[in-house]
């Protein structure tokens, strides 16, 4: 397909698109009745408490970049830099209640109020009005500042893009901050689209991205990271937006960027519904891939997303090296969770045999080498030592044969684990091997779905 | 141990040695009566041809080195430079015919005639009388320089720390500079122990060597080589006295030496005997080591050891790594040669799964990152390609999942093979896999032994 040719269909597709997720002024106008509603409620309760407070609506819905159906309100409640921080966070709390009566407490930095109110999900979120993005005492003091920002270089035409963005980013399956998408978040979405000046612009650039990828939009130029994609913020010269963006997840956008720019397609928009694998279809994968896959399930620790996933994917990459290390070959790993956790390795070799090859120092390297020939050269089961090349090689007994019994054994917990996957672990828990995995087809059918194929 | 204690018992050790190995008057009575004898028949028959030609012997026997019971007589009948070669070899056989009626010929660089003479294994090597060690037109034209260089350095002290130094190489398995020993040859030996000044200092000195080692007796200083042990030779600066000494024969040299001299014992000038192991004692072998040794057998190629050998370990180093790069893991290997040659590769990892990862290039680079995508994202056998980290990878279907299935194929002839070792087993060979083995324990069994209870 010729530029011109793709420059169109790009076109007819991104202008399908847009009818889809830009949303119409029924929703709009419903949207700022709610928001008014909420913002007015809030100002009450908070300045009734505090008569220095105000409040702000921050988020895409402030910024007119949601998409279309989204439907978070975030109502920000500030309070002067004198308050004390237990006196903001019981205010905080008191005000959420005020402005959502059926509302729960949810903790992030600060402890804040969640709840649904005519069909929306509302936080209300108190914080402290500082004077500068760089003086936030907390992550959440600085979205103000983001808002503002936005809102005042932000047009519709601008907008727009900014939904197209977060659609294809969705689509594609890394959109958000959170620690287990670790992809672009909406506040980054936005900046990217601001920097390049448009969605096409941005994929046309991502396409021939060489990470790390660093933009600068205030020209701050202070701090150097060491991430794959860095977006200093514009209202904090020491931050990078794309802190939690991965290598993965920089990789797929600049994969599917040339894909719709190659083939303009609607489908990108959307995310692949597999449909989840049935238990037969997760046994015929595994038997017809001639691997051993080893899971270990249990119930998922009692945290937020942003605190398991971290801690499980820290379990899984100590055990993958562990059983590298060990001599076991890692094919592919995997985690995860809904009210159980899995964390699944699936290996090309699941047993060895009853002995191993060490290799030791450099017969030349005197005091090393004599150590080494001394500690085995009496130990009866090792075969040698024996010297090979210019090394001492020696054959020594395996202390595990097979994967299987070293995550049986106690040995796992010498593995560095997340602190709450560990306890869990000691706890209890299951070990399926081989066609046995095919029994976390529930609840985790389409997981496996996606596991078994994989795509960028 | 103290060195003082150690001192004394080197001294007795050595002394004990030297009565084996020092060779009594009557030896030498009779060895030089034969010598003579053979001598002047061979001059007798070299000048009758060509009147300018004359005769040397050469060799441990000609320098008072050799070890008691040593049974070798070297006569080297030299031509003078003018002679074409083609004649060269004419009068060289006839004069090894008259001077050992009921010798062979046989082939080195030139042929020759090699015999038994009243219970002396004797052979008759014509050369060239060159000018100097430089100009040689062939190895053997050398020799002669060699043996003159080190009858006017040696005295009878001397001579005799010799003969411990070729009886300890002797005891360890390292004496010899022919392909299959890759040791230490008798000129090396000699020259090491005149460099050193005696057995002991060579071994205090080999003790403490960090190859690469470079010695330089007479100074020359003009070429570098890049093997672990250099004795640039005193009758030719171009050349390493010790090029076929191998990495690990130097190794292994260092770690006896230490034993020598940590712990003196005349056992240590003695081959170890372990004695042939029994076809159930491989088998037993096999199974407590719960590995998979894979053994090619057929009909070893005739061809003299210093070409057999290498075209063996060439066949076995490319057999290996083509078995590690298909994923297979090599263990050990070795080759035996008798009538039969084997070729075995004891693997840790026999058998694999169907699918076996492929590690694509970074997406960020473009142009790689299409051509790898494009390439396996039709391919309806491969798992992907997906992103992991920054690159794709893909599953791909494994062409052999088992070694045995791979040394079965024709495939096996696109390793790089010795050429006679390839024509030998296009012919035919027979697969050994496992507690087959035992079937190599006739003739192989010494072999087997040494293999199965390995040593420095």
């Amino acid at each position: 397909m010729t530029d011109d040719a793709g420059g169109d269909a790009f076109e007819r597709v991104t202008s399908e698109v847009a009818e889809r997720v830009d949303p119409g002024s029924e929703e709009r106008e419903r949207l700022r009745a709610v928001a008014d509603t909420l913002v007015e409620r809030a100002r009450r309760a908070a300045t009734e408490r505090c008569p220095d407070a105000d409040v702000l609506r921050v988020g895409s819905t402030a910024r007119n970049t949601w998409i279309s159906g989204d439907r978070d309100i975030d109502v920000f409640v500030r309070f002067p830099t004198g308050l004390d921080r237990e006196t903001l966070e019981r205010y905080g709390l008191a005000v959420g209640h005020e402005t959502l009566p059926e509302g729960r407490e949810e903790y992030a930095e600060h402890p804040y109020v969640s709840g649904e109110f005519e069909g929306f999900d509302v936080d209300v979120v108190p914080c402290f009005r500082v004077e500068s993005a760089t003086e936030t005492r907390s992550a959440v003091d600085r979205t103000p500042f983001h808002t503002r920002y936005l809102q005042e270089r932000l047009d519709d035409e601008l907008a727009s893009e900014i939904r197209l963005a977060k659609g294809f980013l969705k689509g594609v399956g890394i959109y958000g901050s959170d620690l287990r998408t670790r992809g672009f978040g909406g506040y980054l979405t936005e900046l990217l689209v601001c920097a390049y000046g448009g969605f096409r612009e941005l994929c046309e650039a991502a396409a021939d991205w060489q990470p790390p990828v660093e933009l600068d939009p205030e020209g701050h130029g202070r701090e150097s990271f060491a991430d794959p994609l860095v977006v200093i913020d514009p209202t904090d010269p020491e931050r990078n937006v794309a802190a939690v963006c991965s290598a993965e997840s920089v990789a797929r956008f600049q994969h599917h960027a040339r894909d719709l720019l190659a083939d303009p397609r609607a489908e990108l928009f959307e995310p692949d519904d597999l449909g989840p694998l049935s238990a037969e279809a997760v046994a015929g994968h595994v038997e017809r891939r001639g691997t051993t896959p080893l899971a270990l399930s249990f119930p998922a620790p009692d945290l937020v997303d942003d605190q398991l996933y971290p801690q499980l994917r820290k379990s899984l990459a100590g055990i993958a090296r562990e059983l590298e290390d060990r001599g076991f070959d890692v094919l592919r790993t995997a985690t995860f969770a809904a009210e159980d956790a899995v964390l699944l390795v699936e290996l090309a070799v699941a047993s060895l045999p009853a002995v191993e090859r060490h290799e030791g120092p450099p017969v030349a390297v005197r005091s090393h080498a004599e150590g080494f020939y001394d500690a085995y050269a009496d130990e009866p089961a090792a075969y040698g030592p024996y010297v090979e090349g210019g090394r001492y090689v020696v054959e020594r007994e395996r202390e595990f044969t097979s994967a299987r019994a070293f995550l049986e054994s106690d040995r796992l917990f010498d593995v560095a684990l997340g602190a709450h996957v560990e306890t869990a672990l000691e706890e209890d828990y299951d070990l399926l091997v081989g066609e046995d995995l095919a029994a976390l087809a529930d609840p985790f059918g389409a997981e496996l779905a996606r596991y078994f194929d994989p795509s960028p």
